[in-house]
């Protein structure tokens, strides 16, 4: 893991102004002479920037692995693939587990609330830093893909193409509504609320029926009910050991940031409509969404897609075929691969 | 109020025994000479016998006005309506706040795990109480209608009718998934983590569609966003306000109680398959689904009526359109009503 620190204060959505800040990043491949061939990577609300790369840390492997490497549909034979950690998170760039260094105390809950484009705003810098005028591509699922759909509206010369996974212009009120419990679980119990939160969060990252395929109604050990309020279901123990595994590995007040951040990305009422938000656009875009998502329904990426096709942009749709609900843009898909690999097509 | 006490033991499907029970229910309308117009109301989680009568303690109306009263479907000039609040919640029966008479301390934990069975059982014991035989119908919605299910399996002679609303054999993978995010919440802080299940609970209530029309994403008070982690947004508020008001007025351990007999409820499990648990019924059943359920999808209420069918039972299905997901049934609805009526036709 690399960081990049800067000391030029970066002012935010907010009006409030970080008077410095770091963001850590990783980066696979080599960047070409005219520096053409680089590709960003943005991740969702858990990620980190060890895209394809080992976390020494937590020993855990790259969260994209099957999508980044040599021979693979983002390649690094040929790309130059810069994945960044999002501000206000916890995984290396400055957030509210970071040293306010006004006070030398960490931040906590004083870090500033932060947006979107503010997230896009410090990666731009970090671009900046590597000195790369223009990405080739901006790729991100989730609350990544709403990175991406920032960086084309925000730079709209500095991105060449742009592939928005199972995101939309807004979370929906369903999915806004999940948002809003989660964050309340954290805010009145920080360390069991996290774990809930994480809990309802795995619900909606799975469909229904993917949920019955690995678990169904299966008990954990015995073929008969215990009566007792230990954990019995199969659904049950994973949900509990996915929340667990989670408050070990994430922080509180990053959830809280980067679950207010995704609650307040809303395209339409920041920019007036879809069509004056992508009006400078000049990326091609890409627009993905999984048939069984219903935390980011295909109808709202259908409506991305519709936007850019009325401002006459170049814009792919595919929905992806899978059972597996939102997760499954991390997950092993042919579909995904392919439709990622041909939109790239090849630098060499 | 009135409440039925029984002295005598009830075995429990647990095998434990409770010493003694009592039974919270409310009735209106007569009954007749030949005691034959007697229907039965099952509440849903959070309900009680106040149907539709107002609840001098909370100066709630009752939970399904709507629906029973003089002239209306339900009619109680016609039928003795008997609505029972059911074993295990603390509206009245006993219940994990009840004295256990053993200790002479409240039960709290150490109450029994009960199922659906358990409370149709100690309903069967008041209706003998009330010197009823067979009962002109049974009728219940969500955890009701497990209920009115269980009555025609358990007591397949003193049931005429049975209305199942918005019900299943048992809690599909996503609902038994929320269900056990909801116990978790409870377990590890029972305060918060009671308004954190409800919270849950009303987003499975309500459809997607239903959240977008009343909520949205409307912000409660400014136009712009505050950057604080405050109640903003109008789902978040209500959410919060649904949350606090049912931890001033519900037990938390009730809510693990009656949430943990939804979750072992499985016809599948306890008869092998829907045609064994179904066999010895001899109601006509009246199954109805609500079109935007997520909760109990359609999908499992027809699996219901397609093997009363294959049995040669009498059934009737209907989904009833509606946006407004899960709680429709206790909305009004004239198809609901219509069909209600219909169904139980004239007893005079």
């Amino acid at each position: 893991m690399k960081k990049f620190s800067s000391d030029q204060p970066l002012t935010l959505s907010s009006g409030k102004t970080l008077p410095s800040f770091k963001i850590a990043y990783d980066t696979y491949g080599t960047l070409n002479a005219t520096k053409s061939n680089a590709i960003l990577i943005c991740h969702a609300l858990s990620g980190d920037s060890h895209a394809t790369n080992l976390n020494s840390e937590t020993e855990n492997p790259g969260w994209w692995q099957l999508m980044i490497g040599p021979g693979k549909p983002i390649d690094t034979d040929q790309f130059f693939v810069i994945s960044s950690n999002v501000l206000g998170s916890c995984y290396g760039s400055t957030g509210p587990i970071s040293t306010n260094p006004e006070t030398q105390g960490p931040y906590h809950l004083s870090f500033p609330v932060i947006t979107i484009e503010d997230m896009v705003n410090a990666q731009a810098k970090l671009i900046d830093y590597l000195d790369i005028t223009t990405l080739f591509a901006v790729i991100g699922g989730s609350m990544g893909g709403m990175q991406t759909l920032q960086w084309s509206i925000s730079h709209p010369n500095r991105v060449k193409k742009a592939i928005v996974i199972a995101a939309a212009a807004q979370l929906g009120p369903q999915s806004l509504a999940f948002n809003t419990v989660g964050r309340e679980a954290v805010l009145t119990d920080p360390k069991h609320g996290l774990s809930i939160a994480r809990m309802i969060g795995h619900i909606t990252y799975r469909s229904d029926e993917s949920i019955g395929t690995k678990f169904g109604r299966k008990l954990q050990e015995n073929a008969d009910y215990g009566y007792a309020f230990s954990t019995e279901f199969e659904i049950e123990s994973y949900l509990k050991y996915q929340g667990e595994k989670f408050v070990n590995r994430f922080d509180a007040n990053t959830y809280l940031y980067l679950s207010k951040a995704m609650s307040y990305f809303d395209l339409i009422k920041t920019y007036g409509s879809l069509e004056s938000a992508f009006s400078p656009c000049t990326a091609q875009f890409l627009i993905m969404s999984i048939s069984s998502d219903w935390l980011y329904p295909s109808k709202q990426s259908r409506e991305l897609a519709k936007s850019l096709i009325k401002l006459n942009k170049t814009v792919s749709y595919c929905e992806i075929d899978s059972p597996h609900g939102h997760d499954s843009f991390l997950m092993e898909s042919d579909q995904l691969s392919t439709m990622i690999r041909c939109f790239l097509g090849s630098k060499s």
